[in-house]
C-alpha cells in the first residue's frame, strides 16, 4: 500500500484535519496557482504504465497469530537461489509454526523456527552461493545524481531501491527490506530464517547478507512488536512469542483471496517527477527543500491492486 | 544507556548464547591473536576522561502511565529558546497529563497536549527564532570523512551527531532525535509538542525544524507503541493514549532518584577508534566491512552512570 502521509512533512498534532489539508492539496483560495505537485499527487496521478505488477509468485504473503498480514515482494533477480528456497519453504508448508524470536530496536525483526529441530523440506539447497552483489549489467540500473556513505552509486532498477560500485549492483539494507540470517561466513543461509529491518539502515550490512525481499505491507505488524529484553533484541526464553500461522505465495493462493501489488516502474517519468518531489519538497511546510535524497527515503512506491 | 548489542551484526537466531560469543569476545582457542578490538569493546574499555556528563539540568525525564521511563538529552548549543520553554513547561508541570497522539511508523511518536486548550505557562516564548542551525565556528565541528546525501560535511561535536555546510551547523534527524512540532513557518513551535524520529533518519527536515535533543534511554516505550489509524499516524479520536505523567528535569528531582547520563566526547581517541571500528568492522560475521559510515549509524554512545 502506498502511504501519502509518509510524504508529508511533520504537523502539528493536534489538526490532523487541517494537517490532511496540506497534503498536496490546495489550501483554499489563497493557494497560489503555479503551486508544484507534491510527491503523493505524483504517485496518485501516475498512469497505469508507470507501474509493474509483482508476479504473485514473488509475493509471500506471511499472516500472523495476531491477524495481522505482512507481505512481502521477493527479488529472485538478485538472490534467486535463497528465493527459491523461501518458496520451496512457503509451499511445503515449512514456514507455518514459527516464530519471531527477536526484535531488536532501531535494527531488526527476525523469524524463524526457535526449536531449530525442524527438518528442511527436500530440495532445499543448504549452502546457496553467497548472492550478495549481481552484475550490474542488464539491470536497468538509473543511479540518483546524490551521494551516497557506503556506494560509489545509488538508484534504481525494476521497482527495486541499487546500490553499485558501477560492475556490480546490490540491494541496500533500508526500513523494511527483508533479508537471510545467517551463521559465520561461508554460511549464507538457507532463507529458513529471515529478519526485516526496523530502524534507520544498517548499511554496512550491505553484501554481507543475502537481501531477498522488501515488506510492502504490514511492516507495523513487526515494527510494533515488543523489543526483546535480551541481547541483540532475543525474546526472553519462555515468553510467548508472536507466531506466523501461514505463509504463502500469492500465487498459491484462490485467486479471490490473493493480495496484488504493484511498484512504480524506475523508468518510468512518474518516477523520475516523484523522486523530484521527494528532493525537493517545496509544500507551505518545507522552509528548506534539501535538494538531495538518500535512498532508503527513495523506496519506490508500491501499491495494492485491491 | 549503551547497547552493545546495537554493535553486532545479524545472527542467527536461535542462539542467543553463541552470538553473544561473536560481540568482540574471542571464540575459543583459534582466535587469532591479533583479532581487532570491537566498537563494544572500545566503549567498554574507554577511561574516564573519553564521557562529558549531561549536566542534569539537559536531561527531560519523561515517565509514562504504562511504568515506561524515556531520558532525553536537550540540546540548549543549538536550540537555546526552545530548550528554555521546555525547562520552563517541565518546570510548571505543565507537561503531566499529555498524550502521545501520534505514532507515524518509520517515521514519528509525537506527544502533545491533545485539547489544545492547556494554556501555557507565565514566560513561555511564544514565537521563538528558528534554531534551525547555528554557526559553526566555535563548536569544535569534527568531520568524519565519508560522503552524506543531505549535507556537505557531517561529523561530531560536544558528543552530538552534527551536519554542516562549512558556515552553519545543525543537528541532524537520526532515529531518537527530539524535535518541536510546530505549524506552518515562520511558526517554530513554542516545545509545548514535541516528537521523536523512530525510523530511517527523516534527513529533508533538517534546518526546517527546530531538533532540540536526543532521547538517550528507553526509545523502545515510543518506538513500539501501536502505530496510529489515521493520516499522519494519529490515533483515531476517543481511542485511549498514552500519557505522559511526569516530565521532569533531571536537576529538578531529588538527588537519590536523580539519572546520570554521560556522552562520548567528540574529541576523545576513544571516539575516534570507536568511529573507525564502526566503520570497519572485522568481527567473524562480516565479510566485507563498508569503509564508511552514515552520520545517524554513528550516533555518540552514551551511557547511564547509575
Amino acid at each position: 500500500m502506498y502511504h501519502a502521509c509518509m510524504e508529508s512533512p511533520l504537523r502539528s498534532a493536534l489538526r490532523p484535519l487541517a494537517a490532511l489539508s496540506l497534503i498536496g492539496a490546495p489550501l483554499g483560495a489563497s493557494t497560489p496557482p503555479a503551486k508544484p505537485i507534491s510527491s503523493a499527487d505524483i504517485v496518485a496521478a501516475a498512469p497505469a504504465e508507470a507501474w509493474i505488477a509483482v508476479p504473485p509468485e514473488d509475493l509471500l504473503v506471511l499472516d500472523l497469530d495476531g491477524g495481522a498480514r505482512v507481505v512481502v515482494a521477493l527479488a529472485p533477480g538478485f538472490a534467486p537461489v535463497h528465493v527459491a528456497n523461501i518458496r520451496r519453504l512457503a509451499r511445503s508448508g515449512w514456514f507455518a509454526g514459527i516464530t519471531v524470536n527477536r526484535v531488536q530496536d532501531n535494527y531488526v525483526v527476525q523469524w524463524g523456527d526457535a526449536t531449530e529441530k525442524k527438518p528442511l523440506p527436500d530440495g532445499i539447497v543448504g549452502s546457496p552461493p553467497a548472492e550478495y552483489a549481481r552484475m550490474a549489467k542488464g539491470l536497468g540500473f538509473r543511479p540518483m545524481a546524490y551521494r551516497d556513505a557506503y556506494a560509489a552509486k545509488v538508484g534504481h532498477a525494476g521497482g527495486w531501491p541499487v546500490a553499485s560500485d558501477g560492475q556490480l549492483a546490490w540491494l541496500p539494507h533500508c526500513y523494511g527490506m527483508v533479508g537471510v540470517g545467517r551463521n559465520l561466513a561461508p554460511d549464507t543461509g538457507t532463507g529458513a530464517e529471515l529478519y526485516a529491518v526496523i530502524g534507520h539502515g544498517p548499511r554496512h550490512l550491505d553484501r554481507n547478507i543475502a537481501l531477498v525481499g522488501r515488506v510492502l505491507s504490514g511492516i507495523e505488524a513487526l515494527s510494533a512488536l515488543p523489543r526483546g529484553s535480551e541481547a541483540l533484541g532475543f525474546y526472553k526464553e519462555g515468553t510467548p512469542r508472536p507466531a506466523i500461522v501461514a505463509a504463502r505465495l500469492a500465487s498459491d493462493m484462490p485467486a479471490a483471496e490473493r493480495p496484488a501489488f504493484e511498484l512504480m516502474r524506475s523508468d518510468s517519468q512518474s518516477f523520475a517527477d516523484w523522486l523530484a518531489a521527494r528532493a525537493n519538497r517545496r509544500d507551505d511546510f518545507f522552509i528548506r527543500p534539501a535538494g538531495a535524497i538518500d535512498i532508503c527515503n527513495a523506496l519506490p512506491p508500491a501499491r495494492a491492486r485491491r
